[in-house]
């Protein structure tokens, strides 16, 4: 039995220290999107783990290397954590309060581009181990791997195929998920699920050259018109989604996942204070119905669009280019490469076959079952820290590679973290609470020691 | 009677000191859009037009400054100038051969942004009243007045307000326009008449900051889809406009206007060769339907759109808001004023009220009589020149701020310049050809000393 009086004692001295580690792993820009010092951050990733006295290799694959980890442990059974080392372009970076990748503490918090979403996860659990090892004779109680990918940013492309390649050197008997948060009630929470995702680039081409709008405006086609078009075939003010079939697919939440769902708490308000949201869709004002659409709806979002000129004033011109980012989540059952052939189809069909699409990314959605024993102990440890249970969230809304983790290594994937709803991930200011990263690192030395 | 022989030798023996006057005027940055160099550029103007005896003010306005020059002649007859010292933005800047502000000449074409639009045909200008001080015995042969704007490329915000305060200052007998142009047989082009236009930026906010998409996408409202869907309100692919009464004012080309677009050459090969174009809107593949599509059709032409995530790759995003910019060209009968409030009133009855609207600037379409005498002494003196006299076109399909010396001043307004298909206005690698420069100044010397 683990003294975890000792333990959270370590954590507890040995904040500082730690918080040194993250910046100094938050300062390294890694940005997937712009292949902006994957290499470098995937090298200081694997250093991190070495210091630890894990095996260590950093792989190659088409995109970023994906780092991974391991050390045996007293007993035979072996946890996975998966994690990612990339984080989100910055921009706007005129709305970041000190620069996106030069850590810096404010108020209890640590502010950085990727300290939340993942880095600060990922050394919160090297913190952890370190606590084990110092109170554990050196020794690890179970076998621990680690796999830190560098894509998941940009949709985690090529983490299904690794995963395929190296079934052998990953099999493990439970993982932990990348992230994992409380709400505002400072309940954690248990995610058992991910939407999947489909990310597309359309895109037009009317000429070789943007044309004075005087000239071309009655009779030349307009990318952006065309682009206008396409986009608005796609999904109206109605919000349903135009694809043929696009439902079809849907597997409809079963009334264990809507029980689930009334358990949490109301977001109706806190999301209009967070986001300065008006208004929800369809006239929606809050309850269990927000909260099931929230995750159970699949989607069609306009991340971006860009055409023509954008500078201030005025600019006569009629563009001979247009450009949108889309992307679809799509809710258990959907699977990306039929959502993108339907797509293409939608297209054709509606007079848009100019419409250029290029696939940036795909993921399908997974769960894991509420009721097996690792989600459980997840979820039991967690009272011991936080005073309370974790709370279980049946499915979320964001995307992730659970799907290989869950169908292919066949784990029960559970999830525990350092997060909040003020942590602003893939937003300008993203910051921790040390109070969360702490109570996060306690928790993860829990996990370990049971699951052991 | 004027010597057309020694204006003609000594325009040529003098065009390499007049090409470094305008490279010096090229090279001083007048952006409008962006309020870059105006005062620098309307002082270089008066500068330039002081040097030739003319009295100049370079009078404020709420924008930018006019510059207006007067200077006497032998007969009481009074020509007015009318053009712009602004120039569009340069963007994109990457397209350029050589910078856009470092005037540079290439197989005898001169390059930099705003050398055929519009300073060029200042310049040229300048360099015929050489020729005829020169060769007249330092005497212009009637009164001359220049009023040059720094407005024009954003729509001559303050230029009809200008006029109205300015009437007797700016009186006179007759216009000559600020532009002119060969076409692509090299036969000079009389334009009688200007398109109007109205240009609005449209704006949506649906939240204080991006979100991200997987936890907006199915219940935040999204800025780029409201913008998609206002957008699309006001066309479709038919390309006809929606906005209820749109239509209504439109006075329909008359039989005379078929007659003279008729006369036209073809330019639907020209056209596809010029910008690569692929196909013509509604099926139109030439002819005078093609071509009277292209100046008397009102347009609502999108010019840019901006929301979200622009950058490569994928950024999972909710953007909080998007922004487009739209022109509509006016047919002759309508008022940019009714257009901006039928557009205000189709938004909101289209549940568009969340659409901003913010008005960049408007201007009346308005035209001159081809049987006036001043246009028929600028078309008859242009034999002498090209070999034959200018074709007239009734309508063009650009704008300008015709409509107050039409209407207000009560000119006949005539068109006269060194422009060609390949100037590249509004575009990258903007250029006049040598030759068309000095042609021009050789018509110009001759309309002023027919007009005397």
């Amino acid at each position: 039995m683990a003294d975890y009086q000792k333990i959270d004692s370590y954590l507890t001295n040995h904040l500082e220290k730690s918080i040194q580690e993250l910046s100094r792993l938050c300062a390294q820009p890694s940005i997937a999107a712009q292949n902006h010092g994957m290499q470098e951050c995937a090298s200081l990733v694997a250093e991190m783990l070495s210091n630890r006295g894990f095996a260590v290799e950093v792989l190659p694959t088409a995109g970023a290397p994906v780092v991974v980890g391991f050390r045996k442990g007293q007993s035979d059974r072996t946890l996975l954590f998966y994690n990612h080392y990339d984080v989100q372009p910055a921009e706007p970076l005129d709305l970041w309060e000190s620069p996106p990748f030069e850590p810096t503490l404010r108020d209890g918090k640590l502010f950085a581009r990727g300290v939340s979403d993942d880095k600060g996860h990922i050394v919160s659990r090297l913190f952890a181990i370190d606590a084990l090892l110092e109170t554990n004779h050196g020794e690890l109680p179970c076998n621990i791997k680690f796999v830190i990918e560098g894509e998941e940013e940009i949709g985690s492309v090529h983490l299904p195929e690794f995963i395929s390649q190296h079934k052998e050197k990953l099999a493990a008997d439970a993982c932990v998920w990348e992230f994992g948060r409380v709400d505002f009630r400072e309940v954690p929470l248990q995610f058992l699920g991910l939407r999947g995702i489909c990310y597309v680039e359309l895109s037009c081409r009317t000429a070789d050259i943007d044309v004075h709008s005087g000239v071309g405006g009655s009779i030349f086609p307009n990318a952006a018109w065309r682009l206008v078009w396409a986009l608005n075939s796609l999904k109206g003010p109605d919000e349903r989604i135009r694809i043929d079939g696009y439902y079809d697919d849907v597997i409809p939440p079963s009334e264990r996942d809507r029980q689930l769902i009334e358990a949490l708490p109301e977001i109706a308000e806190e999301y209009k204070q967070r986001y300065g949201v008006r208004e929800f869709l369809k006239g929606m004002t809050g309850g269990v119905e927000l909260r099931m659409a929230e995750v159970f709806e699949p989607t069609c979002t306009i991340c971006g669009i860009t055409t023509g000129y954008q500078g201030p004033g005025t600019k006569t011109v009629l563009p001979a280019y247009a450009s949108a980012k889309v992307d679809f989540r799509l809710a258990p059952g959907q699977m990306p490469e039929k959502v993108l052939a339907s797509l293409r189809k939608h297209l054709d069909e509606h007079g848009f076959s100019d419409i250029e699409i290029h696939y940036l990314g795909g993921e399908p959605p997974a769960r894991t079952d509420p009721d097996d024993p690792f989600v459980q102990l997840v979820v039991n440890t967690a009272t011991d820290v936080y005073g309370t249970p974790m709370q279980i969230v049946p499915l979320t809304g964001g995307s992730g590679p659970n799907y290989p983790f869950i169908h292919e290594l066949g784990l029960p994937v559970a999830s525990a973290g350092i997060g909040y709803e003020g942590s602003q991930a893939h937003a300008p200011n993203e910051n921790i609470r040390l109070d969360l990263y702490l109570k996060g690192a306690r928790h993860i030395a829990r996990i370990i020691t049971e699951f052991a």
